[in-house]
């Protein structure tokens, strides 16, 4: 956080994400607020000794506050002594991608992408059911992230994710020309759609829990769920239609990662590996650009317990070139 | 075969299952029928010399046929010979149970007992999904198997696992007076109804092979997907429909038997659990009861390789008390 | 516990379990004691301050002490300060059942129950050999618990699992008819007794750890090791008990799981699934019953790291009906 | 075959490869030839009763003969009675693709086009090491197949599996900028190298078998051995020498499929994907291409035992885009 | 087999080990007898036309006739016609390795062998178990095989395995002084004497198939369970004895291979680890014996699906050096 | 450590390894040193608060100083307080072994008895490519330890494991004569040669991490590659040296552990499994020297999560005997 690379003695203003609040009690049984403050570069705790729970209350985490007091050091590390807090609404005209962790795009612009690839198919069926649900779910899309933890965990990440996912399919496309082509892209725009019913984000956009149907059906069920009432309402055929929900179920790969059925075509086969390589690309490159030239991470449990080297040949923050 | 046990000699007349059927040439270049012919105790090869492509045509697998011939010995077994041959019609008034493999129970009175429970219910939503459902795909639940190969894969076969699913669930219940009663049982009647969607199935009531979105989508997902579907038409709250849901895709337990998510309710887990127990009994009972007592069966793939003990305390014969 | 909910100010004076006791030096370099207590509703911290080496003693882990005193907050949390400490003797009629977490039917009750159905076998061998085992670890039995976590880890809980194992069996059985009910439940009434040597267990009935043969050996070995040796006192054929010996041997199902051998007939098969069967619904009822109505638990490793729903249609406390 | 499609009466004249070869006797005891034919359409089993053994000898599989002879039906099937038969020298001017399964382009192209390839790289070691071992298999590789069974297993095979390697990791770069594109490139052409000394390959381009050091040493392991030699000779420094053997030896990924290691740079992660993505596809696409539109071919055991589906969208010949 | 190798035109007399034996009928339903006889060196068909049912009856697998008759060729292979043929006594002094497989040592050696290391041991508790035990098994000991596939499953094969895996544990214990050698040393002599009771072994020392309480059981639980009551009839200490036993269940080291518990101490993991040595030896061994040298062998199940190699470098027949 | 059971007042002169140093801020921000320091039998914190960065620096890890100081008690442990420290050199004439955990036998012994061994071959060219090797690797291998924890984690644990794992195959070898010696012999002697190219070893002996080829590589690649190297410069033949490489990739047996290849014959699969007993013997008796006789050790994850058990029978220290 920015606030932590100063000298520890300057005062502070500004506008800061709710990591979490509480209130506590000091010696002398007064109640004071203990928060954990964010912007998308750290964190920093914080005090508010002058804390009046009738006119104050307590601020729900995920929430943005506007701030002012300034940084001493305690215990070894930096805290932050509010001496005023308040609540934020529209007029205050935050930029959200400052305070929490966001991708290099806008949401805008990546749907808008998005939705010029669905108007380019020739196949007007896979165009209807994509159009229908991108813009049913399109307030979520703007800024739904792709996961708590592991790859795209970030504001904008799940467009971003899903946006990668296409330009790879497309590029493989030109290689591979047996390849269905308007079927692939549809199953790239639509396969992680389920997760806007997956998890609870709050405005800010990240993700604080899993939905109680989100544990229960999960986001492949769900988003095939989905489309097979969309293709009802539209009229889609339903041999069209089975072939999408399928992609949908089956874009994990293997049953050990929640793939009801394995990939059965080579569209669902070729989306299920592309996913699995952006998202792959996107935690390596996020591990590998936390350590220096020459030196190995630790171990890493959700990539097979492997430590990754960055070899030092490259830039290594893992953006991709997607517009 | 009845007629397989007969002294060789004597004449037959009856109604047969075509269980295939194929257009051969004798060395003289005279076309004639080879068939292989069933009831529910076995089969037969048979051969129609005086085949005439325009007029007798091609016998689809699983039809029923009536035959007049005589049987004798041919290469050390029995082959019919037949005289005349001709398709049935419901003027036969065919009794199927007696030509394929089928439950000791009538699917009337086991969709009936079934319908009772329903109606029994507390909970009008899992009534009204129940009875919609069940209602709606009536004509093939009567006669429909459970399975290719493996456990229940006879005429009646579904309703008669659901039926025993069902009783095993009620009989817990009253152990365990802290199961929600109606979720589970209504969970027990439509855990596999999805298997309507999956197979073809002839009118004999024998499964041809899974259709297509039998392949591509699998019964667990098509039966809770159905839920949702139903539950939207009948205006049952999300929360319900959802613990149902979740019911059906987490019943096969284990993400390497299909299951899309484990189950993560007590009644889910019961489901899933007591439908494993009542299919590992009938496949076990019918392997068993087909070596002596004392004896034991060959290695059952589908049951971890072991090898099963006819230990010829019982009857090996293993039908259930349902009714 | 129950002193944990008051004001932090009253005396105490009762009977207490000791959780662990230790002597510590204060700053002075004088001895004093600083012990655990619980009763069945949780623990307490407390300090000896005059404490005489001589005199006391230390007290065991699993014994009963008789404490008066008073408690005071200290650090944030209740810690009792003992005026008075002691043993217990048989003259104190004390109710273990208040001090440790314990199963809510009395184990002589359950005892009994077992033993009528173990009368009414029609087969004179099972009835043979389940009465002498059972008479002869009848002091154990009546309050051993089934495990040290997991489930049923509460005095008594081996009978009343045990119990429940044989309700399943019966309900099934009468589902099942050609399953052969006396080997089943002979079987379900032993299949846990090798527990007797596995446990050191203190009088209180809460297991402190493995013997060293329970850990050598296992208690699937030591229980049908000990029907071998009750058969041939007995004069039992060797076919039975072989019958016997397989079901305990195999009946945690899986090599996994310590199972020698898988289960070759069906009444080790169900024996082993309804083992599981109550096993689980023990501890996800013991798991959800932690959470409020909507919440999921954490994730449980017992049980395929799964987080559980409680959904709150039901009183969530597993309590089966047995008697 | 070509010659199984006339009406069994004409005469055949031309290029055979024999498949094997076997001398027999008649019921008169006199020797005769036992072969079976092939082109690349398919196979003929062929007589040839004058034989002579010192004058024709045996013929070698994997060898080109020209035949004069007739077919006719022998037990239902097409046979040819060879007239004449012998050797074929360069002077015959054959063209191996028509008679054996070739891959649609030539060696020289393609060899051609990877070399221009390794010419545009920016780093000269990588250059250095890729066109030494490349103009040291040179011969070798401009038909050598890349497998016995599964992808690829056909003349030019290894070529054109290295090559659609090398356009698949042409275009992530083009997605992910921070990928060291002459790493990743060099890496994909070398990958499969090894399999030059991995197999017997016969001229026609068939592999015969495994080589002894194939067997005991795998070609991941010879491929990175190479490239540590060439390395040294050339003086190309250990930290690129190394980078490059850790993703020959852990291309395969998962050390279940012969990865000594698993990759642990994001240019070894995404060689490893993208050869696995080609081989996947090679292999679906010659699977549905053996089955009509609407139906689904038999389990691959090498896919996970999958059934695959002929959506009917596109043609399923699995031709790449490669030059 | 030796007959196999002549000019297929003398006469033969001897003695055969019948593999099978079968009764079938002539084209004129004349009954004759069909058999398929062995001697340890391979088979041989052959064909008893005057066979009269009521004088010769059936001759059962693995016993020993005496036949006179000739060898001529059928359908491209010797078959023995046979002119008399008679079941045989002690009189006939037959010497059975010449018939079945066997080992090259004398039983009674090896047995002496294990006896006079079971003399030499300081400690007497496992003197008197393992006295005990094979001197109450001895006259099963002296010829029994040690597996009905795999390693040595051939006359002998039990003995001959057991003193090679105590000649491997001798020399273990002389390179690490902290082995208890007596105890090491007992359980090699009794791991694998369960088999024993776990085959039904004809006269003749070949495994026909498992026992019924060998399927149910298996021998590890019943070596051990035999140790139990040995120990107890001979008033050895609980201590001791749980040790050997422990070593006895935990010998194949993973449950996966029937292993109730793993090894938990030094010597019961170096018997577990040495069991394994001499049985993957042995079958290694008799695999490549079988390839010519510079070969590979097929695939080998047994051996996790290697092919393996024939260097030539030694003589491959794998003949321990015991005693 | 020896000063830890001192009555914590003498003062304090000696050699100490460094296991760790920082510089800390005293409460009035004076810089002082926090290190821990260790000789083989424990360690011991240590403060040195007269510390001038300057005059001092900062003292790396796995170096060796020489301290005089004072111990005391500090927060219940004892606490070293530093009055004068100074690095040492050659002149100090340290006892590295009294320093770091380091094998009982001398680096110089056992790389003489190795090379007695290699002397005695037979084979010339397995003679040759040992002697080169252990020549080139000598001054590493004199003090190489064998891994980082695990087996052998010694100042001279590689020798050790080296010497013993080849004390066993000649033990074997006599036993089975059919095994190839020399080339069972050589694996042994360079089965982990690799190593010394895979750790970064400190002067003292112990292993501060992974090199990055080792990370890249490991060590079964890098010394199969270090065998073709120098194979080709002593023109030793191509078969010999692929069978000692292929011994060298396989000898982890398992792919799950790094074997590229299985072992393919006899001696490559007899050094895997050696090499696997010294190792588990090695973790096995260390782990159960640390508890006391008839104790349990807690689970060992290395060991597949087993508890290990203390029988007391004989002395845990395992020391093997090896000269």
């Amino acid at each position: 956080m920015n606030y932590t690379k100063n000298d520890g003695r300057g005062n502070v203003e500004g506008f800061f994400l709710v990591a979490s609040c509480a209130v506590k009690l000091t010696k002398k049984s007064q109640p004071y607020l203990y928060m954990v403050l964010a912007d998308r570069t750290g964190e920093i705790s914080a005090v508010f000794w002058d804390y009046d729970e009738d006119v104050h209350g307590i601020f729900e985490p995920n929430t943005v506050v506007k701030v002012r007091g300034s940084v001493s050091s305690y215990n070894g590390a930096d805290q932050l002594r509010i001496e005023r807090i308040r609540r934020t609404s529209a007029a205050d005209n935050i930029v959200i991608e400052e305070l929490v962790p966001s991708v290099e795009l806008n949401g805008e612009d990546m749907y808008a992408a998005i939705m010029r690839i669905v108007d380019g198919f020739e196949d007007d069926d896979y165009r209807v059911i994509c159009r229908a649900i991108l813009e049913k779910e399109r307030d979520q899309l703007l800024y739904w992230p792709a996961a708590f933890k592991l790859h795209h965990a970030v504001r904008g990440g799940l467009l971003y994710h899903t946006l990668s996912v296409v330009r790879l399919c497309e590029s493989v496309c030109a290689i591979y020309p047996f390849i269905k082509r308007d079927l692939l892209v549809a199953g790239a725009i639509l396969h992680d759609v389920g997760k806007v019913y997956e998890f609870e984000v709050g405005e800010v956009g990240i993700a604080n829990e899993y939905s109680v149907k989100g544990n229960l059906l999960g986001h492949l069920y769900m988003g095939a769920s989905e489309i097979e009432t969309v293709a009802r309402e539209k009229g889609v055929s339903s041999e069209k239609s089975v072939l999408l929900q399928h992609m949908l179920i089956s874009h994990h790969g293997d049953p050990e990662f929640g793939a009801a059925v394995r990939p059965q075509f080579i569209e669902a086969e070729v989306l299920s590996q592309l996913d699995r390589l952006d998202a792959t690309v996107n935690e390596m490159g996020t591990a590998i650009s936390e350590v220096a030239a020459g030196e190995f991470t630790g171990r890493q449990w959700a990539l097979d317990n492997r430590k990754l080297y960055n070899h030092g040949l490259t830039d290594t923050d893992p953006k991709a070139k997607l517009l």
